[in-house]
């Protein structure tokens, strides 16, 4: 589990905005907005996108924690507003209103809805959806995206790219030229964040056809690490794992509904004496000729890169809804509509490389400690081996 | 993450046997020894294990915690002997020996083994893997299964099945009128704990092949639980919800290498519209027409049962060994052999019931509070919802 | 440990402001900013105060996590600006900045000045002094005055005043007929938060007189709550004992060295069967004959007032400064003087309800669980003993 | 809070035995079953304790950890047999019992005794005592006597004394030639632990005393440690102080009721810029002119030896019983009696070492990471600074 690494987010979907905070940040890192904004515009693109990320456009505000572009080992503390908010001031007051406010009444299938309301004793879907809403994940990445140049300093780098949308999949490997942050760069150049152009143009008519439709579509993507040294994460205790700490991570994130580590559910179709990946010895130093593990092998990682596959859902508010009830006259209807993205894996993916980023870094706290950037890479200097 | 709950094991898989301790359980729940090793043995069943599971036949003595055969809200503390420490006395000493002992010094692709000496700068690869050894799991079996019965006398059941072997897999549903105990009951009488006979043919037949080349395979196995009331687990912090308290709890299972929640990856084959679980409402309840997400939802429990499903590798462990690196001289070698089962797929579907248990206890005790069994119960009844 | 509630705060002391964030409060209690200012404004008084607090004149903004006056269950942020921001926007700026600033280079004995250089390398001690500031108290009390909310509407009240200043002592018991929240309202009456009219124009006399040396003095306060059923914290493991969750909350507060539960030191001053708190039974009920063990007999709460006396020193920052070195030359230099209090017991004694607040209501949730208030109250309806 | 280190026991007074499971302590650290039984024997003399001490003679087995003598980076677990458990097997059957056991129902003031029953329900105070007895103690004496060697190794001593015993109080300062080992080891010739010949004598005889009058003393006792680099425990978060820590772990001792950190309660008798440690420059190191503050400023060690004084109370069973009510019969009676020691202050300050060496093991795990200790001290070699 995460643990060297505290952090919180708060907000909902359409309030006045998102706070964040993290703790555990060596002093000394540098930060800057504009390099979270950089993330955040990330997380914001992506062809299947609704019409709300052109209102987002989310511009960050490092309120504290950080002087003179360096972070102070203090807990850096984060606001999002929302640029939205003049249009919801009265449906979303904090205080008491006496204004007659519309209550949602239709849960929708897929979502928080029904399970929230039942678990809270409420009398208005809105009370659930604004924080069930993957709009929480938006501070995420911005807090992500700090451990993420944290652990680039290190010499770690985290990139991603969509495999599949819907049953369009593109079962290429990624080319052994492109390290993780290449990765990204290239992936981020496709509205679906597809290497390949093929397989790109059908994933983007597939979208499109479910657009029209009213309907959505969901995918999956892989996230990647590389530099990592030899033993982040440990066998010593069941959660102490290095694997629990990344899918701990990764399936926190809204809609996601599976993960594989390496060959995942792959490591069916052959034997051991297949799939395990041999050890020789080149160049002074330990070599594998393959990496069906994804990085990790016995709770630890073994310095080959990390690589993670994860699933999500089709997005479950539709515009073509789907059948509820009421839950005041308990008469069967068509679930609320809200407004809405028609496939957000693109997206996704970018959330995931800052989950994958928390979950790094605070490995890397956990093995090597230190109070500053400077004494953690000379403990890492000191010991780390890869 | 689980946290009403604590929960720590020790212990080397050739010592002189391992310690469990748990926290957290209610004051007056009814647990034997008997029903404990019930739960043992089952995880040292199923067919592929080695000669290990022989020796083994583990018998757990209850310590303390536990007075006339009820809990007393005390921490509860298990002994787990080896019954083979005889034979190891020497090896594992607790004490500096002044006996020439030899090292294990060929790292096995896909265990511990290399990653730990790395990190833990050891000589002797026996350090590794006498604690990163599947042994640890029989604790947790032994620990699960309390939270397994505790939960279930409130009412919700886990039970399991193998679906998969290498690339024989049973693809029928769970019969409807298996609730989990069943499930498991009727798995329980099959040597792969598989329903379809067969399937069960064929997945003996390629264990046996396996076997006789020295070989290993991996496997899929669904777990299952119902009963639960709405609302365990929920969305107002990443790490609240359900499913990653769930997952934490699967992947820490030695060699696990991939999770799915309800549909999983099988998501990315429909539309939103044919996927969600429409709501309708009957005999003065919500109901639902399917259950593709796997009774989560929002991070929340819906009422509907859970089903997960997880991956295990082929175990690392081969008769037939792979090219390794001897550490010292650093010179191309066969790694290491170790006695060793040719599959373990039943028996992590059965330590998955008791990592299972421990997630939805730990929810339960969140959601409800409560010092005593008594307790928990009349506040489950006060306010839960199904 | 506090581990219901999770909070998180961020801000420097001359900074633009500070984030906090509480995760855990029950959904539907009603909570408003002027409730969460009435408690800021009672820290912000007191005899002794700096100039600094009539700048402060705190002023929360809910950020989130309330609607319509009510809590949602989701995390609740909350927002306090530095109204002097203005004065500090190029010292404090979070960009890397071009202008030649000041740096601080004599540390203060008595404050967190040398240990924080040494710890995090830094070359300017303002980076240490901005988070280490007391401060940051004013977030917490913010957040602890939700749970004081919270607890009241639970029947549990919190209150506290002042017992000593330096060596002025105000050895009176409580009046029996001052309840916790009436003892607040009329120590809120004293500028020293002194009930006892001698004594607190002496307390004023010494502070008067410290303020003009340029010194500073420590003192001692009472902080109670009453209202708790039997049964909050357990004996089961070391750190479940409610003393331990108070101490800690309690003991985190700047400048606090020391604590005493009841009687504490005291309870050297007789023999055993002279203070243990006999038991009676009257109109249905247990009572006791005293209340020296200050309601926590064997790591729980009995059902008898909580009764917690903590010592606060002189505030280390002082207009008459001490010796000192400069961290640059190494010369023997008088300590940096920043603005200051002369005399803080009276503010800390406020701090303080909040942080038992944080505490009980830790406890209450542990024991009751219930995501609304409405179930956590027919939990407590269902199971409390009082 | 502790977070590096996570240790869990269990054990009822008069079961079987305890057990105890540690996490967290690097590889490569030499422990053996005589270091611990050495600490064990230190908390089971002092005078003043009762005949049940003569039974104990407590002998430890390490059970699993541990290799050669040496730490394997596991967990280690021990376990502790109780020697009077012949005589106890009916009364504290493991299983259900057909045969009668007489039920304690008179609850003693000043013990668990009466909030326990009513947190779980009880009907029989014995499985609420049995738990909440000191006993359990003795197993982290043996857990953190493995964090006392550590830290040892490290160059970090924590020693003890008593102060006062009753009214009879040792005010004496430590002689400056005693390291905090050396002053163990006098204090330990003593049979109440206290440095001064004559009031060591005053001591025995109140205890004599007291224990011809069935009664019992509280006291007074010191607790050092020195070594400590800077920078142990931060400001950043509320909880990370080191002070919290240390007096999470103190206060957790049963029948603490108060704990002072250097100056404590006696920082009231003067002024700040007579208490706050004035800082010079010598031999190329900080130094200060008093270590008031007790090694603890801003919330972080300051390379000063850390100072703790901590009170105990009488403890609560007496020979000579108090007024109670029985819970069956709610008629006024005796409280029940069990075989006590008169006095066990010297036997706390043992205690308090071990959970000293707990909290500070675990801040330098937190500051320099490491697996084996050999990385630790390399990582410390690198960036502590003294």
């Amino acid at each position: 589990m995460v643990n060297r690494i505290k952090l919180l987010t708060s907000g909902e979907s359409h309030g006045k905005g998102s706070l964040g905070i993290i703790e555990g940040i060596p002093a000394g890192l540098k930060i800057t907005e504009k390099y979270i904004n950089a993330e955040l515009s990330r997380r914001q693109k992506g062809y299947g996108r609704g019409a709300r990320m052109k209102i987002e456009n989310d511009k960050i505000e490092i309120y504290n924690g950080v002087r003179f572009g360096k972070t102070l080992g203090s807990p850096i503390g984060l606001i999002l507003p929302n640029k939205d908010w003049g249009n919801w001031v009265e449906r979303m007051s904090i205080e008491k209103s006496s204004k007659q406010i519309d209550k949602i009444t239709l849960p929708r299938p897929g979502h928080a809805d029904l399970a929230g309301i039942q678990k809270y004793d409420f009398d208005d879907i809105r009370n659930v959806i604004e924080r069930s809403s993957a709009r929480e994940t938006a501070m995420r990445v911005a807090l992500g995206s700090i451990c993420k140049k944290m652990i680039k300093e290190l010499g770690i780098e985290v990139g991603s790219r969509v495999t599949q949308i819907n049953k369009i999949k593109d079962e290429n490997s990624i080319p052994t030229n492109l390290n993780p942050e290449k990765l990204s760069k290239v992936a981020d150049l496709s509205p679906v964040r597809c290497l390949d152009k093929t397989k790109e143009k059908e994933m983007i008519k597939i979208i499109e056809k479910a657009k029209k439709q009213g309907d959505s579509l969901g995918g999956v993507f892989e996230v990647i690490a590389n530099g990592l040294p030899y033993g982040l994460g440990n066998y010593n205790q069941w959660n102490n794992k290095l694997q629990v700490k990344i899918t701990e991570c990764i399936m926190s994130i809204n809609a996601f509904k599976g993960i594989e580590i390496g060959l995942g559910f792959g490591y069916t179709d052959k034997l051991g004496s297949q799939v395990h990946d041999e050890i020789g010895w080149k160049d002074n130093k330990y070599v594998r000729f393959s990496n069906n593990a994804g990085g990790i092998e016995g709770g630890m990682s073994n310095a080959q890169p990390i690589i993670i596959k994860s699933v999500m859902k089709p997005i479950p508010t539709l515009t073509k809804p789907l059948r509820s009830v009421d839950i005041n006259t308990k008469k069967d209807l068509l679930a609320h509509k809200e407004r809405t993205d028609s496939c957000s894996v693109p997206s996704a993916s970018i959330i995931a490389e800052s989950m994958l980023s928390i979950a790094i870094a605070d490995s890397i706290l956990e093995k090597f400690g230190g109070d500053s950037m400077q004494q953690l890479k000379k403990h890492i200097d000191c010991t780390a081996k890869y």
